[in-house]
């Protein structure tokens, strides 16, 4: 048979040697052949878009083109399960992280980018000046602190500054040693004290070379991870970019436990104490990239949510737990290193980046200002999903928030085989819809040990889609697939059997998970809807949505939408925009107007308490459904056959 | 023969009966037959003026009115050694004590007086609101600190306020252990920071009551002697008056000695900690005497020369001491007793008062306001003499200011048997124009030890007087008593022998004495001089002698002028003012116009470096001479016979 049709050449990439093959195969198959392994974690139904290659020569019709864009087609990209060869070709199957980066539209690349039109000397809130000092005489006794203020006035046009006790302890010897010339290090903006003097920072004796780095850095607190970018301030460019765990985790998963850990004896310091040993870690690390010392940072700036702001600067944190739910202080004044415990150049100033409520912390507004929402023409959606999901609704007009207690649900947490973004976590998954066999993807490969918030909800899509699941939530327990069955939960789904998994154990879903994750995704959605309603616009109108957190950057948003978790836009409205807190603290650290605007964001977001909103309860209601009560809201999930 | 004469009767108050004697009889005479014992230090000279009486009734012929002002006699005073009996009388003989203070015009009681019409509301820089928030709700979620901060707008009329971490991590429980009504202590005055937030100082929950002290600290810081005042705020009445050694002592008497000490090894440490345990113990004392508690005083103003502000604060002292002279500041900002280490209230606000040079310091400005100097029609000289004389000449519209490095003479360092002013010195001597023996009084009484400074000056005029040494300071070797004898340094005169001392050994004072003595009092004088010279005025248009300091407490004008220290001047053109350093602190401490004042008076006041002056050195040498090479300038001293 094969004989009478035409033979094709096809030549992969990483294949030893070039095949053949008749008109009309697979590429998968085609690749089979040669010896190229393809995941197709959809088993082949054109779902997933993760078996796509480039045909970089030759003829190959694609049946399907699902999960690319136009933009994918002219650059070559075809699926591999749902094109044929037609003609010779030459096939390059781009490594599976790059697959991952193209469906993801990770921007953490970007992010390192210092913004367009940057200008250090302009826009930077330290300045670095070299002095010299007319030396004191017997015709001219003033004062060391005299005589530098009035040089500072004369040569850097520095009108007023401020100094701590322990740099009056160093000034004289400064002068002294340089021989009356020196390097000043000030931080001129004040934005906690609009009109105070300069703070003084750092004063060495002589004048320092003008290419040495002068770093600051960007911390983002999260719950579960803390990233610091190491920042050189003379370019604005981050030279160093490190996250770890945030040790805290090991006094509870989540910000709730996290007060309540912080209420018993001494759990208060503890807390601190871990944080800023993890602040510290990443610090030293950063820093030994560069070749700097820690103590050569001379400006921080720190966002992450208002318990984790709190509970780094020991402020108690209680009231963020307890009705009415409000913070000690959402928009804490300059400190300093000294005060805070940061082990970079004590006298450096460090700015918290202002919070808007209880549950809408600096990490929210850092990410609006990273995502240039609040200077959008067109209404715009900012959600970050984490154990809360944290929602900005808005323009360059008007900004509203707030935050729905989602419950820890996406987070692993309330699901039995529930568990953090770590190793061991499967964080995609798909479910051949004739076999209801799934395929996953487990992070740091090896065999799974359960569900993270992706997989999650790259699994509850997939169920939904093949019919595990029905649109209220039930598992269909009549499905011919040992993989269905009833449990000690009642009805569940088998993700992994024992002998795949890591401890032995089935992983599985239950109706309860199922009807949690529900739960989850029907309080974000709610929120959107109450947002939207409070500014009297339906969410069709909302043209950009914009996903920060890392949470956001590993989700799968076709899926998202797909349980209603996302509202139903086209491809192109969602921007996934990795940790927009962190890009927030780096732009607040290198310019001064970024700063400004970010003391305006809080100040103009009107924060909405959806507890108090009987409006909220009903939306919350109507969207306890896959994907929503009303179909219409989600016509592409409808279209689905 | 008394028969034939008129009999009198004469009553002493202290007498158990009158006695009768005839006309004629001089009242010491009539004192001795009641019983009475009246001091005549000078031997009945009528010149030291200690034995003066009050005649309530009858007629006294006064032979020489010497010491006694217009005023006095007009109240009945009369020299008891020059006043004779011409009918009957009735007779009070003041103590000893009141008779002193009548010499010396010590205004330390009018010192504690609160200032004419001070009103303390509106002078005061702390204030003391009582608040009253309304509590969170689920409509009104701002965070603890913008409600704080809005509550003080619109309560109290505080418009920005500031606060430490330590603070923002009390505020929370302050607001809900008070039910939302707290008290609040700002300090509003940002003397180094115009414009700037008031500083939130203390937060109580509750409201407390309107008669409860809030109490500050005036402290003045002399090398020698701290001392203390504890204030009512609410009043400015000062409750308690402290003083102790300066517990750096120990480790230098000078201020040159205690710089070197700073500069080795943990020198800067110890003398700072010194003179904080100094401070706190007086501290703690103050407040027991009025039952506060150290932790309840919320404001703190220091007064001291640089040298001493210098090692409070561990700021290097060493350039003071060198060539040129400079200080590391001058002027520093608003410290935190937290910063200071003061055992006040952590967040209390520390306003050191501001100094003009290395060696005319805090205690001077301070001095010149207290002193009002600063604010007088006619033109001024004030002068503060210690290790250094410090000196300020001015008016309304002009100040200038110079040091004279008088030695430590005057303190009684450099001078074989010279000795601070503490029990056993001799402070006062009156040597007898006929016999040269002498009379002298010992600080708390007992046997002496050596002379202090106010000694030192009084036995100097007593020899010029009595011939003992001639205007050159030759001690005259062939007059008739062993008490003038030729020593192992030289000519010497013994005040005290042997067997009436408390070591056992005669006390002297030697030719080399008299001229490190001559040598300081010519520094001091050469000073008025130049100062004078600078402005082109000659001494005598000085209206007013201001003599501050503790030293000028003691000091007998007469005696000072006779010797060439002070300029010859009327008797009410000097005013002895007791501690001016510490009454300036008070002042900066209760009245927000003298802290505007007293940072003026320092901007105001040109200093005059002598050191570098030649016509310093022309005035000093005419200077060495009892009293002056210039005889004209001092009249009243070339008029005693």
């Amino acid at each position: 048979m094969v004989n009478h049709m035409a033979e094709h050449t096809v030549t992969f990439d990483t294949a030893p040697q070039p095949i053949h093959v008749p008109t009309g195969t697979l590429l998968v198959e085609a690749a089979r052949l040669a010896g190229v392994d393809i995941h197709q974690p959809c088993g082949g139904q054109g779902r997933c878009g993760r078996c796509a290659v480039v045909v970089r020569e030759g003829t190959v019709r694609r049946r399907s083109t699902l999960r690319l864009s136009g933009e994918d087609v002219a650059n070559g990209y075809a699926l591999a399960c749902q094109s044929v060869v037609e003609g010779n070709a030459f096939i390059t199957v781009p490594p599976q992280e790059a697959i991952e980066r193209r469906l993801t539209t990770d921007l953490t690349a970007a992010a390192v980018a210092v913004p367009a039109g940057y200008n250090p000397t302009q826009a930077q809130t330290v300045q670095r000046v070299r002095l010299s000092l007319p030396p004191p005489s017997m015709d001219d006794q003033r004062d060391d602190w005299s005589r530098l203020q009035t040089t500072l006035r004369q040569q850097a046009g520095i009108e007023l500054i401020r100094a701590s006790l322990a740099q009056f302890q160093q000034i004289g010897r400064a002068l002294r040693e340089g021989n009356w010339r020196v390097t000043a290090v000030l931080d001129a903006d004040a934005w906690d004290c609009p009109g105070c003097p300069a703070r003084l920072i750092d004063l060495q004796a002589g004048h320092c070379p003008e290419d040495t780095p002068l770093w600051g850095v960007a911390v983002d607190i999260g719950t579960t991870t803390v990233t610091l970018w190491l920042v050189d301030l003379l370019t604005g460019q981050a030279r160093a970019q490190v996250a770890e765990y945030n040790r805290q985790i090991t006094r509870g998963e989540d910000v709730i436990s996290r007060i309540i850990y912080a209420g018993k004896n001494n759990g208060a310091v503890e807390l601190r104490d871990l944080v800023l040993e993890t602040i510290n870690g990443l610090l030293e690390t950063a820093c030994k990239r560069v070749q700097a010392q820690p103590a050569d940072v001379v400006k921080a700036t720190i966002s992450g949510n208002s318990t984790m702001i709190h509970l780094l600067l020991k402020v108690p944190a209680e009231s963020i737990r307890l009705s009415p739910f409000v913070t000690a202080v959402n928009d804490i004044p300059t400190l300093t290193a000294r005060e805070v415990g940061l082990n970079i150049h004590p006298e450096a100033t460090i700015d918290c980046l202002p919070g808007v409520a209880s549950y809408v912390g600096a990490d929210i507004t850092a990410g609006v200002l990273a995502s240039g929402l609040e200077d959008s023409d067109g209404i715009t959606l900012f959600i970050d999903v984490g154990t809360n999901g944290e929602i900005v609704l808005g323009s360059r007009d008007w900004l509203v928030t707030c935050a729905c207690s989602a419950g820890p649900a996406f987070e692993g947490s309330g699901v039995v085989n529930g568990m953090r973004a770590t190793k061991g976590a499967i964080e995609e998954v798909w479910v051949n819809g004739a076999t209801f066999e799934p395929t996953y993807r487990v992070v740091g490969g090896g065999k799974p040990r359960g569900l993270c918030g992706s997989g999650l909800i790259a699994l509850l899509a997939e169920m939904s889609l093949t019919g595990v699941v029905d649109k209220g939530g039930n598992i269909n327990t009549v499905l011919p697939t040992p993989r269905v069955r009833l449990g000690e939960h009642g009805p569940e789904y088998v993700v992994a059997w024992a002998d795949e998994t890591a401890h032995g154990h089935d992983i599985t879903i239950t109706r309860v998970d199922v009807d949690n994750l529900v739960r989850a995704k029907a309080a974000i959605y709610a929120g959107f809807t109450v947002l939207a309603e409070r500014v009297g616009l339906p969410l069709e109108t909302v043209e950009r949505v914009l996903v920060g957190g890392s949470f956001g950057k590993y989700i799968n948003v076709e899926k998202a939408v797909e349980i209603g978790l996302l509202p139903d836009k086209p491809w192109d409205c969602f921007h996934f925009l990795g940790n927009t807190s962190v890009r927030g603290a780096y732009l607040a650290l290198i310019d001064r107007e970024a700063r400004a605007r970010v003391k305006a964001i809080a100040a103009r977001m009107t924060y909405i308490e959806l507890s108090a909103d009987n409006t909220f309860y009903e939306a919350f209601t109507s969207a306890l459904f896959l994907p929503h009560t009303d179909l219409s809201r989600f016509p592409s999930v409808q279209a689905v056959p």
